[in-house]
């Protein structure tokens, strides 16, 4: 029964140049990449980088929650 | 005389799957709709929901300030 | 189309002589008994009164989301 | 039986150009013209307005809670 | 020697049915199939999902605190 | 006449090997042992310990509030 | 010598129907009946009563340092 | 156009030994000696001094906001 | 020798009727208009101004850090 | 049995003209002085005093877990 | 092209009697031995254990990011 | 007279290859070159960067509190 899951949650911090909401796609995106059942973010913080007086990057700290479909996954990300 | 306005604060989430402005903005216009006197919001809380490792909804939750003109309007929003 | 969804927040304690998670379930159950499309809780605060050396009630304030299914339901709870 | 009490919590912010005090008592006077059973406030924020050099206004965040007597009550406030 | 010892955190969000303590147990005893040398929990959220008026599931994040017995342990997890 | 009162509050932690609710009834009770005029308690921490793979211990610190009768008791707890 | 003081924070609540500020000075007297050396305090929250719609009592929770002058007064307040 | 204005929000500590407010008041009031544009506070932080048991000084955080009305202003206060 | 820099915080309100990321890169614009050696942004609040049932500035508070170069460099911003 | 422990949380300010480290361990050899049971302590606020525009005091909030052995103890401390 | 990193981030605890830098800088070190690209920490919680009287170990959380080089990195710590 | 003394808080990153105190010592020192007064400092955020998997710097941000001694100061730092 799918009753009870069990979900983990990663922090990852995405970049971007473009701007924030792409920073915050980058870190979800990369992380669908190599986890199985990706649930939920949330965003914990917006800081970026500055060269020569403009913005260079976007960064952007994201929990992502994805559900722990078998022991292994405990190991992945 | 017009001094000293009590303004109330609602909670609201908005949800876009465009965007997380979009989402603000949804809240925001979705409180105009039968709130009268509308002054400021603030962002509290950005989350989302993934599928199929994409994200699908951008929800962020947002107090929403209004005058409070009239005892009435207490009992609004 | 269902996208796009506004959710309201609000923030109610409950309070139970019985326990923790029965003042949880109090503030819920007092919630769905005028709101439609309750979604989520959030536990907020875990206080409580004591009385001749005994805890006599658990106070826990939640917040509460719903989903606003028409305009009319933002003036609901 | 009066046990198990539930509470609902809404946030006003009362203003004063006379002072601190002033705006948190204009918060809960007018909370107290439309809501029966206001129970306790807390302070969540002091801001205020500056014009001229001179404080204008005090703004001050107050969440008020008062006992739902009734399921009617849910609506109130 | 076994001084100096380095833990390692890993955030898992429990979800029970039942109530909050089980899904705080749900998380650790979800943890421990598969991690060694677990020593310590926190809980850092509660919330849960609402369906037809009532609690559906809890869902607790916990931060689970283990001792990083050999470098390979710091790819578990 | 008892207007003004005056309260303390003192940080206990309360563990039980039993469950959550059972540790902060352990920090009141105890605090009950020796204090008078306990009035209320306010969740800070819930953390707790963790033997085998399974929960050992839980550790609630819980802040105790209980009014100042006489000077006397400012030295007490 | 005097250096390397060690201070010691108690927690009071002072209460006043007065106002807030009485009811500061309220915890930072009530302090001074019995403890040598005080020598801050810092507001950390400020809440109050409400009775019949008005503000009944301001309860302002207060930490109140003191230098700890001989191991004696670490049994104090 | 006057759209688009860019603030700059500087920290001060009123003090004072009349009371909390004029210690807001006085911190506002300095800065509006040499700068111009004020346009809202915030209170960050309420602490003060003790001597001989009573309080001797209310020390109060204040952020305060003024317009950056040309770059000149971005090197004042 | 380059090492050992020392870096200057200080906080500006940027705002924009276009939009959130607008406002933010308004806020750092405007600080390199006047400002060396900006190095890096950090978002600490997102308000906005509603008029008329629609939002009408996004107001972002962002920590804006820059290296000093030289002592008189303490003078900016 | 030495099962369900309850402890008790003491405030202190280490200070030192040493450094940071020294001053939280002033503060923890302090505490030893008159109490049993110490077992753990936690940093929560790190201060300090400037003269001639050097740093003169470190200043160290410190909580200090002890075990509370038998009743007598709560008015330790 | 190397725009637009992601970063993980991973929640150590570090351990030391000997002090409070050397805590940080074994879970630092301990990181090292096994995950390329280490970029940055940032101290979160700084405790430790109290043995006799005296204190016996350091403990600091400290979040550590390193760059995500190619997907497989995301399994690693 | 000396009453109602006006303080400034300016935010510093201090950052050292030796360590965390040496971090907080730079900030400190680097702000007495330019300003007269410097009274306090309090430690905001400790972080570092990493290279080659050691600690390469400490960034410590610093709160540092001034007097404001006359208008022309607010102009300072």
């Amino acid at each position: 029964m799918s009753m009870d899951h069990t979900y983990k949650v990663v922090e990852l911090v995405g970049s971007s140049s473009e701007g924030l909401q792409q920073a915050i796609e980058n870190a979800v995106n990369r992380a669908g990449q190599t986890l199985r059942g990706l649930d939920w973010f949330e965003v914990k913080e917006i800081r970026g980088n500055i060269q020569e007086g403009n913005i260079a990057w976007y960064q952007v700290k994201v929990g992502i929650g994805f559900r722990v479909l078998d022991p292994a996954d405990l190991h992945r990300e």
